[in-house]
Formats: C-alpha cells, sequence, structure tokens
C-alpha cells in the first residue's frame, strides 16, 4: 500500500495538490472520481464532499487531510528532503501568501465570479476588501520577488502560483506582466508537468 | 526594540493574533491604530491597509507578515519552546482546520453576513459549500476532538476558536453544543484573558 491514498476528480483543484504530490515525490495513489457519481461512502473521509482529499497511512494512524493549501504544505513539511519548506528568513512570506491566497484572494475570485458586490462602507467586515486591491498587494510583491517565499520555490508556489494559473486560463485574474512572468516561471517545472498529464490523460480518455 | 512590531486596532481581527502574541510569550510592543486615521505610511507595511499586520525585526531582516492565521502559526513556529506546534500525528488536523477556518468557513460567514447566496448548481465552484456544510464538517471533528488538532491545545485553537468566540458573540455561527463547550475549553487560556484586557481597556480609555 501506498503511503498516501490521494481523492480527487480530474477537472476540479485537485490538479493543484497533484502538482505538491510530484513536487514532494510522494509514495501515492489516487482514487479516480467523478463529481455526479462520488460515493456516498467518502463522505466519512470528507464531510464537505470535497476534493482534493487526502489520507496519510502514518503507521498505525490514518490521517485525513483537506483543504489544497493545507494538502501542499503537509507535503512539504512530511517531505523536508525535497527543500520545499521555507528557511528561517522565507518562512513570514511563504506563511503570508500561502494563507492571503487560499483566503482573501479566493474570496476575491469567487465574489467577482458569482457577481457579488460589497456593499459601501463594508470592506473592512470583508478581509478581502476589493479583487483589485488583494492583486495590487499580490502585484507588488511578485514585480519585487520571483517566488511567494522570495528568490526560490517553494511549496507554497503551488498553491499560490496555481491560483494564478487557472486565473490567467479563465479570465478571472488579470493578464498583468507580473502574474504573467510568474505563471511562465512556475509552469516551467518537471513535476508540473509530469502531474498535469495525469489528469489530461483521464480528462481525454473520459471524452474519448 | 522590542522583537516584534504589532501593528492593530483594538476593536478588530487583531485581537486574534494578540492572543497568540501572550501564548507564545512573544517579546512586542503595539502600534494602535484606528480604522478612520490610519497613516498612509501603514500601507508601506501592509498594501491591503489591513490589521493585524506584524513586523519580525529579525536579526538585519525585518519581516512583514499579514492574515490573521499566518500570523499566529508563524508565532508558533518562532517560539518552538511554547509547545503550540502540532507533532506529527496532530499536524494533519491543525493545517487542516486552520486553512479550513481561514478559508471556506470565513468565506460561508461572510457570504451569510453580507446576504449573498450561490446560485443553484454552483456549490462545487464555491469551496465553501453552504454555512451550513461547514459547520457540519466542524461539529463533527469537535465533537469527536476537544481541540482543532485533537486531544490538546494548539496555536490552530486560537484562529479556528476564535472564529467561534466572535461568531457565537454576533450571531454569525448557531450556539451548537460541540462549538458552545469548544469555546468554554479555549477561552479559560490565561493568554486569551490577558490579551483581551489589553484591547477591552484601550476600547473602554477612548469611549469614556
Amino acid at each position: 500500500m501506498a503511503e498516501f491514498t490521494f481523492y480527487t476528480v480530474a477537472m476540479s483543484r485537485g490538479q493543484i495538490s497533484r502538482w505538491a504530490l510530484h513536487e514532494a515525490g510522494a509514495d501515492y495513489e489516487h482514487v479516480m472520481m467523478e463529481w455526479d457519481t462520488r460515493p456516498e461512502s467518502f463522505r466519512a473521509i470528507n464531510p464537505m464532499n470535497k476534493v482534493p482529499a487526502l489520507v496519510h497511512h502514518h503507521g498505525d494512524h490514518d490521517h485525513v487531510i483537506t483543504e489544497c493549501a493545507a494538502i501542499n504544505h503537509y507535503l512539504a513539511e512530511t517531505h523536508p528532503e525535497a527543500g520545499l519548506l521555507p528557511d528561517a528568513h522565507e518562512r513570514a512570506a511563504y506563511f503570508r501568501w500561502l494563507f492571503f491566497a487560499a483566503g482573501p484572494l479566493e474570496q476575491a475570485i469567487m465574489a467577482r465570479m458569482m457577481g457579488w458586490e460589497l456593499a459601501e462602507g463594508k470592506d473592512s467586515t470583508a478581509g478581502f476588501g476589493t479583487l483589485e486591491r488583494t492583486l495590487d498587494a499580490l502585484d507588488g510583491w511578485l514585480s519585487a520577488h520571483d517566488f511567494a517565499a522570495g528568490s526560490r520555490f517553494t511549496m507554497a508556489d503551488t498553491y499560490v502560483g496555481s491560483q494564478f494559473v487557472w486565473g490567467l486560463r479563465f479570465g478571472s485574474i488579470p493578464e498583468r506582466p507580473a502574474f504573467k512572468a510568474y505563471v511562465e516561471r512556475i509552469t516551467q517545472r518537471p513535476a508540473y508537468a509530469a502531474a498535469n498529464a495525469i489528469d489530461a490523460a483521464i480528462i481525454k480518455g473520459a471524452q474519448g
């Protein structure tokens, strides 16, 4: 049995965590599901009935971990030899942008996609403010630094970067120069190509 | 100079990170601001113009860290002697619920507060699904475990727990037994009382 069992759907946010599994060099097997036919038994693993979900067969214990950003960071922690954890001087930026992308950025993109508008004077209640403000904050950082944690690729980039890969692809994030250059840098990773090829082949097979 | 500078507003999410500063035993000084009179210079620290923001004066470097959950976890990492980091078997739950509370739960509460409704069939696009589903997921965990990471208090509880403290207080989260019991457990921490007394005194002074 592999050390990790990865529950996913080919065309889903699961692609973000499969990238992390390959970056970490994790020993995993996948359980591919379809949105419409997820078995009821999956709710015992993730009561949100969402993918991705990862189960770590850890000695006598099975640990369930959900939320893409959490899964990806967990894989960095359990595979320190992959060198994807931040060092002491990268740690502030690593966690800052990881939580920023999972919180305010995700929330701002979703609000825009759903057509939700903040009422006047409510932008201090909603932590994300506006999509433009969240993008400006990241634009400032990525214009001055090549990666989320600073000058080198870390696990934070698999999550923060995926927001930009998907956002530029679907038009939910505008093509600013710093965002485009960042996407070009991170998508050159061999692990990115290897992980995506697996889901692409499954999607193609399902359509063929 | 203190090791950390903490920028906050007394009546704000800053209270969540002040609790973490006290749990960690961090050497910090605060810079108290008001919503309406935040100096323009604060934008150089946090371009989102949000509190809390923490600056770590770390050797020759100043590291900025924002987002409550990130700040709190960062304080656990920089103060390992406080014993608030998860061990190898607590780590999956620690990061799962920390990101769950900063992502889906925060998003679901905010959508409810703002009166935003998900269109039919869009609940797989929005990662949070519905507020009820996010609350059910946490209810299941907290009915079986005393704390976010398992059987003991960790730094994850300062953030996950604060969502419940504030949610029950403002009525944005219903008073389910598991939530009430959890709030009772975590608010007994001496660091919680010490941190809150500081902001309460400032709020009282401003009103007096």
